[in-house]
């Protein structure tokens, strides 16, 4: 087994990741002294700020999609480990900007606890705070079980148009409202090629056989719903957008913005190979599209594969996704 | 051999992948409706354009790179081979826009020769155009032989700097001189952890052993200049800074750009580890860094491995790389 990263020692990969981000975007981000915190400079004062812990690993996010009119502050666990609940309390506090903290919280088991054990500190020490659990893979739990579904790449709407529309003044029961919104229009689903390697042991982070692709794996190897041979980008196109829109149900005169996220070492030239079949299929039936965001936004290492999120957008959920910002790690 | 590419009909796999990028961009980019071509919309009147011509499969690049204060237009080739003279001159002909047209060259011999034909079908149709050869990569040919050597990453300094410059209103013969001066300031090396595999064939680019890397491989899989067993984060940086700092040389008091070029599946989480290294070095040497690009710009496919490339600034040039831009591709 030889890790073919170009790291250092692993033990200090979190540290060694924030030291090279906050150096490379000193002009806006800065570190928490004693924290693993990343938040923005310079705020504007009387805003409802914007936060998410996550575990490190799945870069950029969320650590680069800190910045104006997105995340004010991100709490950066380990490598696919939830950051604790003083790291996260951290976060809000230093956030905390006049108008109270939003906190967004994807559906992972060590996110919640970590998450509601900060928003109960912050309670305590009478911080306003809300948090808002993202969930949006529709292969790791049926329809009507929404809520046990997994947050993975589609929670990218989330942080760009609710962390937006907070930055427009609304308050925190409004901007809670909105993330919610967000949350219930999105759907997302995931196909995998090949494994990504864990950068802390060295290892595969599981299997997939040379002639197969998953469709349905969570952002850390989470087991899929449904293996089918490799097939054409149309016919993965048709398989997954078949599933999204029945779910959802996304109907004819629907608009929508469409994620395609690669997974790590899938080409960019395949993203947009792949866009173009779900564009053609999503035509077909009479659904729009608006500002689609096709990249690597929500990484597992350099697993192969692509997520796939609509999120249907009403007229202010369009203005809050297509306004401009500065994080390192978003553009569309 | 089978190909985990989400890829359509190989043979198709240009025609996609243009059909895929402009209806996602449609509201600032269009196809040349015969040729491969992808242009600028809305472009302002009066300014000196600036195009390139290019082999397919380094997605972002360079299609990625077309927009405001970026290229005007791509001439996109087959994978990895460099678009046909014609497509090239039907690039230099649509981008024309009152004040001639700057060609960009990659130094690759196919890149060359046709583009040098279209630059002569230009000039016999009276169309003011200027071609300017872009070399960096110093492990393909000594320092003195600087001509010699390819066009690899850092030939991104050029299309943001030079074209940010050439929308600020100057004629062609500065803005050549511009691309001259930015070409003759840069520097670039790359180390390679894994090859990329051809969506064409479904090989492997390139054998590397397992507890190799490779400095100094070109954006093809050329020759490396160095093979060395793979080490931290640290070393290899130390490896690569010192090689380039005495080619250029860079010295005290410089002001550089950094790029730190994700060749594709390279984690960002590693390209922002070596980035911190990289800076630190610089900064024990007296140089100073100015805001970084840091991502994945030139690819090889899913090659694992890092492109790194410096280039001094003046205050002009600085102006120029910092200036926005919707360029689908590029952020910084």
């Amino acid at each position: 087994m030889i890790v073919k990263k170009i790291i250092n020692n692993p033990d200090n990969i979190v540290s060694d990741t924030i030291e090279g981000f906050v150096k490379a975007y000193e002009d806006k981000i800065e570190k928490l002294p004693n924290s693993n915190v990343v938040i923005r400079k310079n705020m504007e004062k009387g805003k409802v700020s914007v936060i998410i812990g996550n575990g490190s690993g799945h870069e950029p996010a969320c650590i680069g999609f800190v910045g104006e009119n997105m995340l004010t502050a991100n709490a950066y666990g380990g490598v696919f480990a939830a950051p604790s609940p003083d790291t996260l309390y951290d976060a809000i506090e230093a956030s905390e900007n006049g108008k109270g903290v939003c906190v967004l919280i994807s559906n992972h088991a060590g996110d919640v606890i970590n998450s509601k054990m900060a928003i109960d500190m912050a309670d305590d020490d009478d911080i306003l705070c809300k948090g808002v659990i993202l969930y949006d893979d529709i292969a790791s739990a049926p329809k009507g079980e929404e809520i046990e579904r997994r947050g993975t790449a589609g929670t990218l709407f989330n942080y760009k148009i609710t962390s937006s529309y907070a930055a427009d003044g609304h308050d925190l029961e409004e901007v809670a409202k909105m993330a919610e919104k967000v949350r219930d229009n999105t759907r997302t689903l995931t196909v995998a090629t090949v494994p990504g390697t864990s950068p802390i042991t060295g290892y595969k982070m599981f299997e997939i056989a040379d002639d197969e692709i998953e469709i349905g794996m969570g952002v850390h190897g989470e087991a899929a719903a449904h293996t089918m041979k490799i097939g054409t980008a149309e016919e993965i196109a048709k398989v997954m957008c078949k599933k999204l829109i029945e779910d959802k149900p996304y109907e004819k005169g629907d608009e929508v913005a469409v994620l395609v996220n690669g997974c790590g070492q899938t080409t960019y030239m395949e993203l947009l190979i792949f866009y173009n079949e779900v564009e053609k299929i999503l035509s077909e039936a009479g659904i729009k599209t608006y500002k689609p965001a096709i990249g690597n936004y929500i990484t597992t290492q350099e697993m192969g594969g692509i997520a796939l999120a609509f999120c249907k957008l009403d007229e202010e959920m369009k203005k809050q996704w297509s306004k401009t910002t500065d994080a390192p790690g978003f553009h569309i």
